[in-house]
């Protein structure tokens, strides 16, 4: 029978906070800590904070080392977008022995802009059979996983585009003014150059699926933009008039001998009249794939990383991506149903399964050896 | 360095070459054996059977079990729908120590139609340290792995459609007979009656859907009916009348409570205007997916089934199902810079590279084999 899947919430700011409450919801796991720095929720019961109706009976600490010393399987970790910042944190889970599943953007596929660190998270990891993954919608799954994922149904891939359509209209008033609603166009170039506007992650998705398709790259380029209304746009919130700044445009291209390759176009402003996802493989026989009003970011950002546990910890360990992983939805380990030493649920309530043997589990491979 | 993989073609049909075709071009795999029990082929070169321009030096045989003796990492099988049928050719590969990705539909997800056919396939497997492996497009990725590769971005599922609509117009004259095409109503049901029109793998993937989601359905029921053709369509081939039938939708639905949960249609007719594949999941946030004119079947068949040979050798030992592997595309372990030991011409950006035409790949497939 198996057992649940016992978790540690280090960070939980409003996309921790979410993972939360989806965790709460989630047969089979089980949350056992809770790890934040802010002194207002040191304390507090981690489901109250949540805002679940009654107390979960765990109380976030800012004592890290000493939260990370009980016994679990994985931290789900949501802290910041950079490495550099969360870097001693994840050997800290790793040193205690604890897989780590992370919202981090530019641990998603460090491998290019971290290749010392990558290594040596690597490393690390697989000395104490732990495994690291960073997931997400963006990067994570749309402008990476779910390419590739598509691509496995062509013969050549020769280019890859993927666009990404967001109405921040219909978001609250903190995203709204992160995208410079409402700026100028002069005021929207300076919070760009403070880096006060910037989506993470669209560099590390074209990473991925350049090694993955095998495209050698002269070079990854990032460019952010303001869209412009040409129209007055009024949200719940503020009003944008032409002229103003209604938004972002970030665009990463790969290109190679001048030849664009990889194509990764990221557009949310308010009045954005047909938000969409639309991902195009040129290659043979190729395809385009549509997903339109696009994927809802907060929800799935917080299924997404939930469902990738169990995969997670049967992936091996090491510095792993979520190519490594097969993601599918989570419905939890029983369901009246026994998992079968390979993974999948036998429909066949009468069989005894042996339970899973490590040894003839695959062991997973590094970057170094990861082709 | 990572070495070759080195692989037996077992099956030279349509399917097969077309997979044959697809390998010769990549890197890195290398076919060292080929069997087909048609005697017209046995004895033949297998690149010049499949259309390649000079000669590979493998010679096609009938003899199984002979052919299995060569030293290689997998069997590339390709030879019938019906697991009762490749039973016995799989637990040849399994014996002479070999893993096996098949294109047979009814080994895609096999466990509730064969459950003890399954455990022993399971078994053996383990024993002998292989991987064995059924997928394609249909079943095997559209209406299964897709589907739940997407799931991942939910929170809770509730429900799932998927439709796919081929236009057979486009189509050689074996398939649009195949599917009925120009047949009377009654002509269309004596030939359903008889077993001869029917596409494979529907309840598989609903059965995959089902045990993934946790949905715990009462019944996976088929149904197979005509589309008739409500004005005159003209093929290069037939041409079919108001009245007539155009093709088939064949439908399963998985139900539970009488609530209909997983619906997978598939509709294959001359004249269908707006080809398109559309999945559905009902849940939160859910989302909708589209493909317009639909994933290509007989190249999309070919790359999954290469693409997926390196994931399902690292995936370990056992029956496996196309959730169990990360599926991307294959760019080759030296990242496709190197010529292939076919001499064909590895498809990287600087090569030039033979465009194929479909229509003049002469080999196609039928219907049996038409995802």
């Amino acid at each position: 029978m198996t057992k649940e899947i016992r978790i540690i919430q280090y960070g939980v700011g409003p996309i921790g906070a979410g993972i939360v409450r989806l965790l709460l919801e989630k047969p089979d796991m089980r949350l056992v800590g809770a790890i934040d720095i802010d002194p207002a929720k040191a304390g507090q019961d981690l489901g109250l904070l949540v805002g679940a109706r009654r107390e979960l009976g765990v109380k976030i600490s800012d004592q890290a080392a000493h939260v990370l010393k009980t016994k679990a399987d994985v931290v789900v970790h949501s802290t910041s977008s950079y490495l550099a910042e969360v870097e001693e944190q994840l050997f800290q889970c790793i040193d205690a022995g604890l897989s780590v599943i992370s919202t981090c953007e530019e641990l998603v596929y460090p491998f290019r802009k971290h290749p010392r660190l990558s290594d040596k998270l690597d490393a690390e990891a697989r000395k104490k059979g732990v495994a690291i993954l960073a997931t997400g919608i963006n990067p994570g799954f749309l402008m990476d996983k779910l390419v590739l994922t598509l691509a496995a149904t062509s013969q050549h891939v020769d280019a890859v585009e993927v666009r990404r359509i967001v109405d921040a209209g219909q978001r609250r008033l903190p995203l709204q003014q992160k995208i410079g609603a409402g700026l100028s166009p002069d005021e929207f170039s300076t919070m760009v150059a403070a880096g006060k506007i910037k989506h993470h992650g669209l560099p590390e998705s074209a990473a991925m699926i350049a090694d993955s398709l095998g495209l050698r790259l002269d070079e990854i380029r990032e460019t952010i933009e303001p869209v412009i209304a040409t129209a007055p746009v009024r949200t719940e919130f503020l009003e944008v008039h032409p002229g103003q700044v209604a938004g972002v445009r970030q665009v990463a291209r790969g290109a190679s001998a001048g030849r664009e390759l990889i194509r990764l176009e990221l557009r949310m402003y308010v009045g954005a009249e047909n938000p969409v996802d639309e991902l195009t493989i040129h290659g043979l026989p190729g395809l385009r794939c549509q997903i339109p009003g696009g994927i809802h970011g907060d929800l799935a950002t917080a299924a997404i990383v939930v469902n990738c546990i169990p995969a997670l910890l049967k992936a091996g360990p090491g510095l792993r991506t979520s190519l490594d992983i097969p993601m599918s939805y989570f419905a939890g380990q029983h369901n009246g149903k026994e998992v079968s030493s390979s993974g999948f649920r036998v429909p066949n309530d009468n069989a005894e399964r042996e339970t899973r043997n490590p040894k003839l589990d695959a062991k997973g491979s590094p970057y170094a050896g990861e082709q």
